[in-house]
């Protein structure tokens, strides 16, 4: 399934997507009065089937003729992201200038996470603040993000995938300046608008070879970014066993995967996004994380 | 006010404590069913004054009698943190050879900004998880943390007060090895148990002079941080500005301020923290944080 949160006129609800058919059909009726995707996801066991099994049978509106929101609009805590998780972005950024001096090119031995604020989350259309004022360098980083399900600490590699929900897209929107200048990267990395997400939340059951997906970062239909999940530097159980290590991981926790090479600053002179840039972000079967820099 | 969240049998509940008459009074009668203290917070203009006016009229226990939980039990969000905010610290942790090589002993001349996650809080007596196993160098580092009550983005710092609720104290426990070797420093703050908190959360109005206050870290009894609020090298003003200058704050957000110089890692040999250790921070009229390593 490919779950969404989106709004027709009044209120925010929780459809099912079908983009070949371009619908969504309004799921509300089969949960309780309120109920978000992050509840939905956190009671899959019980909400998960009804869907499964009733999700086609409810009203239909047009895709094109609704609001989608990130999947997950206002999530539970921050956002985990690992940062020079693909080889040659480790590379680009390290040569950029914009890492630390002494780490230079050097590929990372245990995974870089950082965090994202939760308002920094917005939606799959929505516009990219610029933030004239606080950041004059503004580059993307298409991702694709894991979902969890269920929650734990302690996970091993080898069951990594059983706390798996499904996946998501982000563009991890980075001011590069205030990356370098504060050193530790939250705060150039949580600018308001600064994580797109969606459009949709794909259950995993629909992504059975996720190492076999292919991610693709445009800005204004120039290709920028291209490269397969497999060229990971640290895996999705790698990741999930690694953060699950001493912190308990919860349901609906967003764990963005990394970003390949060919952001902004890996050019010469770097192509930071400016105003009017349209950003998109496409994983292979996720749809297309399209967004405008304000 | 010193408001906390305990428990006596059944239900967590708020409460206003009295450490001097050594009581607590449980204001639950006073609020809608269910409402823990962030909602308290974030609905302040509400809540504050019908507190102020009568919880000295509820019901009151002992304050021995019931169990403390964080003041703040599952924040809506991560917890935002200073790194090298004290000039000693800044040193010490460059001459440590834990940060990164070409940071030294240089100070910071933007405030570094990272997160604990949200399930590392812990209550202000409960025991820190030593995570053996996952971490060999488990350190302390007493704080002073600030509770936003207003929130906003763009906020000045000559308005910066006006969004402070409160205060309380935290203990930044932090693996660091860890912190070293995944080069961004959440997952080395972020273990379960290594955000003791509390044991109070203590209105604005009760701390007219925040920089004359005084903070104190022991070790089973033994001083080993001792420094005035006044030290920090970015005062809690600038620390707001520059949180939401581009990312908007909400209420209830908690921000720790920073760690003075004689952490563990300040000594040589280091001094880390060992199972039975106990570790104590306090800062005038704010309580006193106590937390055994298990």
């Amino acid at each position: 399934m490919k779950l969404v949160t989106f709004s027709a006129g009044a209120g925010t609800l929780v459809g099912a997507a079908e983009p070949e058919a371009g619908l969504v059909r309004d799921v509300s009726a089969l949960l309780p009065p309120d109920t978000g995707l992050l509840a939905v996801i956190e009671r899959w066991a019980e909400f998960g089937p009804v869907l499964a099994g009733q999700a086609a049978g409810q009203p239909a509106v047009p895709l094109d003729s609704v609001r989608l929101h990130a999947p997950i609009p206002v999530p539970r805590r921050d956002i985990y992201c690992v940062g020079k998780n693909y080889r040659e972005h480790a590379a680009e950024f390290g040569r950029s200038g914009y890492d630390s001096p002494s780490r230079s090119e050097e590929l990372p031995d245990k995974p870089i996470i950082f965090s994202k604020a939760t308002t920094a989350v917005t939606g799959p259309y929505d516009d990219i603040d610029p933030h004239h004022g606080v950041t004059n360098e503004l580059d993307y980083e298409g991702e694709l993000a894991v979902i969890i399900g269920r929650g734990g600490r302690g996970i091993s590699r080898e069951s990594a995938y059983e706390h798996v929900w499904g996946y998501t897209m982000l563009n991890d929107v980075t001011a590069r300046d205030l990356q370098r200048d504060h050193k530790q990267w939250l705060l150039g990395k949580s600018l308001d608008t600064h994580c797109p997400m969606g459009p949709y939340a794909v259950t995993a059951d629909e992504v059975p070879d996720i190492a076999g997906l292919e991610l693709e970062t445009t800005v204004n239909g120039e290709n920028r970014q291209l490269a397969l999940v497999k060229d990971l530097i640290f895996d999705i159980p790698d990741l999930i066993a690694t953060l699950s290590a001493g912190m308990t991981l919860l349901p609906g926790d967003i764990i963005a995967t990394g970003t390949p090479a060919g952001v902004g600053i890996g050019f010469t002179p770097p192509k930071f996004l400016v105003s009017g840039d349209v950003v998109e972000v496409a994983v292979t079967g996720l749809g297309v994380l399209r967004n405008r820099v304000a």
